[in-house]
C-alpha cells in the first residue's frame, strides 16, 4: 500500500485528457475515474453498507452540514467517528458544509471568519467558517476533507462572484493551516461561476496555498444552461496540476461524467441515482425511463434486461411498479439498488473505454442515451 | 417429501397440549409452531425476500383483500401468481379478505352470497363472498387458502355474533365446494366472539364440512380485555381435531404465542414485528424497548447484546436511533430485520422448550418479559 495521499496515474488516453488513476487514502485505494455515492445523513438513502460493498464501492461522500445538525458531533465523536458510526470500512470524503449553509439556511450573516445562520431543521443559530468546518471534518474522521467555500448559484453578477471567490480564498488560506484527522487529505475548491478570469484567479490563489493534496471544481451545474456546463469544466480543469486528483462536485449526469473525464476530471458525486430511484426513474445502458409508467403494469421484464443486480435477477417491472405505487419501502430499495449498479457499471465501462482507447465512441453513445437532446424518459425501453 | 396436506405430529409435550409438527405444502414443509411474517401488499414491509430466506422462513402470509385492490388479479395472473410475482419460493398462506372487508371499507351491504363494499383506496364498488375469495386465492396460487368469514369486533352483542357465525357457516359451505389451485390446502375458520356456545356451534358446523385440511381460530384479540383472550383460545382449540393444524389468526404477542402453543395452537401471524419496528420499538429476549428514546443518543451497544442479526452485528443503538430520527429508510430496515430475527429466535427457543420438556419455565419467562403486567417498554435494557 502506497503512502496516503499518493496519486498514481496508471494510464493516459492519448486522444483526450482522460486518465486512469489511483488515489491512496487512509482507508485504502480509490480507483479513478470514480463515482462517489452520497451518504448525506450517514447512510446512502435506501441502501445498506453491505450492498455498497457488494459493488466494490471504494469511497462514499458524507455531508458535513447535515451530520453536524443531526446527529451532531457529540454523538459522532462518542461513537468513534463516521466510519465506525455508519460501519463503512473504505474511504469517505466529506464536503465542507459551505454548499448547504448557502443554499438551505435562512438569516445568514457573513463575517470574515465564516457565516452565521439558522439550522434548516429547527432554526437553531449556528456559525460555520473554515475553522469550524475543518474541526467537524476532523471529528468525522473523513479520508478527504474539503475546504470551506462559497458556491453562488447561477445566475450571479460578476461583482458578487468576485466577492465570493475573495471569501473562498481567504477561507481556504485559514483552512490550510488547521489540524487534520490522522491521514486525512484536504482538497481545495475552485469557484468563479461562469467567469473565466475569476476561475483563473481563484485557481491561482488556491494552488499557491500549502496543505492541499487535490482540487475540486465547484459551482458547476448550479443553474446555468447545459451548454455552459462543459466549457466551465474544461476551462477549470486546465488550470489544475496534472499530477493531483481533480474532483467535479455534484455533477452526476452520465454524459457530463463522460465529457468531464475526457477533459481530465477524476472524481464525481451526485444524489441522482438514489433520488431518482425513489421516483421510479431507472437508469439503463440505453437511457433512462420511469418504471412507474402505466405501460409497465403487466411487464414481466426486469428493470434492465441482462442486468445482474439483485433487483433485476429476481423481479419484474410489474412488481417494482406495484411496490412504488403502494409506497412499499422495498420499491425504493430495488430501484436504488439497480440505479447504483447501473452507475458502477457505467463507470466500469468508462474505465475500460479509456484503457482500450475507445473513449470517443463511448462518449458518443453516452450522449445519445443521456445527453441534453436525449429524452428525459425513453418510452420504448 | 410427504403428500401435500400431510400434517405430522413429531412430538407431544406430556405436560401441556403443545406439539411439534410439520405441515407439508406444495412449496415445502412448514415446521410448527410457526410464526408467519405478513406480506400485506406482496412484500413484508421494509424487508427483501432474501432477508427472510436467511432466516429460514418457511411460510409468508399474503392479504387477499389488499392484493385484489392493488395490483389487482389481472397483474398477478399475468405475472404467474403471487410466488413468482414476489419471488418467494417457500409456502404462502393467504387470508380470505373477510377481515379487511369488514374493518376497512365503507357502505357495506350484506347479501347471502357475500358483501358489497367500496374499496378503501378509491371508493370503487366491489363485491366479495366465498366464491370471489376462493377465486382470488386460486389466482394468487397460495399454498393455504382461508375460507371467507365474518370477524365481528369486540364488544359485539350475542345476537350479532350469532348472525355472523350463521353467515360464516353458510359461506364456509359454499367455499368448500369451490375449485382450488394445484396443491392448495384450505382452512376453515371458527368465529363466535366471546360466547362459548357460539364457538362450539361454529366449530361443529365447520368440522362437518368436507374440503378443509386445517382450522383457524378467528375473532381473538379484536378488542376484548387481555384476560378474555386466553380462555377464548383454549376453549376453541379444544373443539378442534388433534391431527390437523390449528392456526390462531392475527395474534402475535410473545406471551400469547407461548400460552396458545401450550393450549395446542400450531400457527401464528402478526404485523407487530415490522409495524413496531417502524416506530423504533425493538424486541429482545428480556423485553421490548424504544431505541428512539433519548437515553440511547450516545449508546454504543447493539440493539440487543449477543444478537447475531445483520443490524446488531454492525450498528449501535445511537446509529439506529439517528436513522429513525431523520427518517432514513435504513432505520426501518434495521429495526425490522432485528425484530424479525428476534421473532424467529423466539420461536426456535419455544420449539426447543417443547422438545426439552421445559415449556413451563419458558412460558413464565416470556410472561415476565412480555405479559400483560410487563412494561410496554423497558427503560433499563
Amino acid at each position: 500500500m502506497a503512502t496516503t495521499g499518493t496519486f498514481e496515474i496508471l494510464h493516459e488516453d492519448p486522444a483526450s485528457k482522460a486518465r486512469l488513476g489511483r488515489l491512496w487514502t487512509a482507508h485504502g485505494p480509490v480507483d479513478t475515474p470514480v463515482f462517489m455515492p452520497v451518504g448525506t445523513q450517514a447512510t446512502v438513502k435506501a441502501l445498506a453498507p453491505w450492498e455498497l460493498e457488494d459493488l466494490n464501492c471504494q469511497i462514499l461522500l458524507g455531508n458535513t452540514y447535515h451530520l453536524n445538525v443531526r446527529p451532531g458531533m457529540e454523538v459522532i465523536e462518542k461513537l468513534g467517528g463516521l466510519h465506525r458510526f455508519e460501519d463503512w470500512h473504505n474511504a469517505i470524503l466529506t464536503d465542507s458544509g459551505g454548499y448547504q449553509v448557502f443554499s438551505l439556511t435562512n438569516l445568514r450573516k457573513m463575517t470574515p471568519d465564516g457565516v452565521e445562520f439558522q439550522s434548516h431543521v429547527d432554526g437553531t443559530k449556528m456559525f460555520m467558517g473554515p475553522r469550524e468546518s475543518m474541526a467537524i471534518q476532523r471529528i468525522l474522521g473523513s479520508d478527504i476533507a474539503m475546504a470551506f467555500d462559497e458556491c453562488p448559484p447561477c445566475p450571479c453578477t460578476k461583482k458578487y462572484a468576485e466577492e465570493a471567490i475573495d471569501r473562498t480564498l481567504r477561507w481556504a488560506a485559514i483552512a490550510s493551516g488547521e489540524p487534520r484527522a490522522e491521514g486525512q487529505l484536504r482538497f481545495g475548491i475552485v469557484q468563479g461561476g461562469v467567469y473565466p478570469d475569476l476561475r483563473q484567479k481563484c485557481a491561482e490563489g488556491i494552488l499557491a496555498l500549502p496543505g492541499y493534496e487535490g482540487y475540486a471544481i465547484g459551482g458547476v451545474s448550479v443553474g446555468e444552461p447545459d451548454e455552459l456546463i462543459m466549457p466551465g469544466v474544461q476551462m477549470t480543469v486546465d488550470l489544475l496540476p496534472r499530477d493531483r486528483p481533480r474532483y467535479l462536485m455534484g455533477v452526476g449526469q452520465w454524459w457530463q461524467i463522460a465529457e468531464s473525464v475526457a477533459a481530465g476530471v477524476d472524481m464525481f458525486d451526485c444524489v441522482m441515482p438514489t433520488r431518482l430511484a425513489r421516483h421510479g426513474m431507472v437508469f439503463t445502458r440505453r437511457g433512462r425511463y420511469s418504471v412507474k409508467a402505466a405501460r409497465h403494469r403487466l411487464d414481466d421484464r426486469p428493470i434492465e434486461e441482462g442486468c445482474t443486480c439483485p433487483a433485476c435477477r429476481r423481479f419484474s417491472r410489474a412488481y417494482v411498479r406495484h411496490l412504488l405505487n403502494v409506497n412499499e419501502i422495498l420499491g425504493a430499495r430495488l430501484t436504488a439498488l439497480h440505479n447504483m449498479y447501473a452507475y458502477f457499471d457505467f463507470i466500469r465501462r468508462l474505465r475500460t473505454a479509456i484503457a482500450d482507447g475507445t473513449l470517443d465512441a463511448f462518449r458518443a453513445e453516452t450522449t445519445a442515451a443521456y445527453g441534453p437532446s436525449a429524452p428525459k424518459s425513453f418510452p420504448d425501453l
